[in-house]
């Protein structure tokens, strides 16, 4: 049987140790190819760059395997990935990660990982967003890789469904605290900003961008629920963000506008 | 009565046309607080900048307006907005645009004046992205502006489930031709990438991203339908990206895993 062919990428940059471990474990499965950036992206969410050139390069960062790093971000990784790299092969599954910090809940939306995921998934190919919740650059994932290998051998088993994508969260615990995996729905929850002031040398006021995250959805079906109580959490995402439940308030607006109703106003 | 506060934010940058057009409607129906980018920042969909300092200036270019013009994403705008320029003002209404082109289907999730629509949504303000369906930077936005009036405010007069946001695109027709508004859902569309490669004077390769708009889902209930019809649409949209209709077929993920399995893998 042809193996597989699993493309790798991440926000934290081709260097980052969460990379490594993601790319140790899908090479127990299948073919690699990686493509990261060559600097941190974290928080670019699904940013393309678009007003400036993008490079790519052949990484060293991983002797022996065909790795590459691109000067934009994790989103743009992915369509150079599809669209120049591999030229008609189409990856069978793509992974993002291993984020050093949580991406569960609201996290998904300013998360380049996660975003990345989702380029892959708008390209018809499976894909999986990895996070542990440890932001240290010394993080340690051998505790999740059981995991990881479990949820990327049944997806290339399984295949998932046309635009869907997963978002996999790791607790910070040992192997055998670890409960299982729990399927879950995204925590309503959100971060509460506190800007730090700051004055530079030329006495010019700046900003630092800071927060706290706050979750007043405590319900067990979440994803922040799973990870408080030692379990994997796995989100099935998506990129359609149709509020379908809100449609209905706002039909009105249909019947107000005639062209006759706009011209009058 | 108390005038609404409205607050005005755009991708395209504090000097764009669309977000003047913008400011003239909602000077009709509140106060405005404007805070923009100092510089275009299309495709930068939900990033924020967490690397760098953020600069924030008062902005000459609303004259008699409360205006504010900042080095970060259009995220960061509505952040500093809500965290640091309004200090506890709820605003009653957060307008993002008028994009200078469509934001209709997927484009919503590259957007940055969709992100920042999205974000302001985060926030718990009623919020709505408006888009003119015309890239150059001399679009005529004059037509919209009657049905932008009255999206505005219907949201003023009926608020706006929590979460959730309006993604409204217009038309490039004359307001005589714009057949009303239509309430829909986002087109299954995407884009084709076509990367257009060189070389700079030191011989190093680049590329640029490029790419055309493929859509399949033509169904009449999408944006992209009503959009070729002469409609204005709008999409009600939301930051929850669970694919709820996908949990099952991932549930046997939790039995797999048990911590017992875990260990054996």
């Amino acid at each position: 049987m042809k193996k597989p062919l699993i493309l790798i990428t991440n926000d934290d940059g081709v260097t980052a140790p969460g990379i490594r471990a993601l790319v140790e474990v899908a090479q127990t499965l299948g073919d690699v190819l990686i493509v990261a950036p060559d600097s941190p992206q974290s928080g670019m969410g699904h940013a393309i760059t678009i007003h400036d050139p993008i490079r790519l390069h052949p990484s060293r960062a991983f002797p022996g395997l065909e790795a590459y790093e691109c000067s934009g971000t994790p989103v743009d990784c992915v369509k150079l990935a599809v669209n120049v790299l591999l030229e008609g092969r189409e990856p069978d599954l793509c992974v993002s990660g291993i984020n050093h910090g949580s991406n569960a809940s609201i996290n998904i939306i300013y998360s380049g990982t996660l975003s990345a995921a989702m380029e892959a998934s708008l390209e018809g190919i499976p894909s999986i967003g990895f996070s542990l919740l440890d932001y240290s650059y010394d993080a340690d994932f051998e505790q999740g890789k059981p995991f990881i290998r479990q949820i990327m051998q049944y997806v290339l088993e399984n295949g998932m469904e046309l635009g869907s994508l997963l978002n996999v969260n790791i607790p910070k615990l040992p192997a055998a605290e670890i409960k299982g995996i729990k399927i879950c729905r995204q925590a309503d929850a959100r971060w509460v900003e506190e800007f730090v002031e700051a004055k530079d040398p030329r006495g010019q006021k700046y900003y630092w961008l800071t927060g706290r995250f706050e979750n007043d959805d405590l319900l067990p079906d979440t994803d922040l629920w799973a990870l408080e109580n030692g379990y994997v959490s796995v989100v099935p995402s998506m990129h359609d963000l149709t509020n379908y439940r809100a449609m209905d308030s706002v039909r009105p607006l249909e019947q107000l506008s005639t062209t006759e109703n706009a011209a009058s106003i």
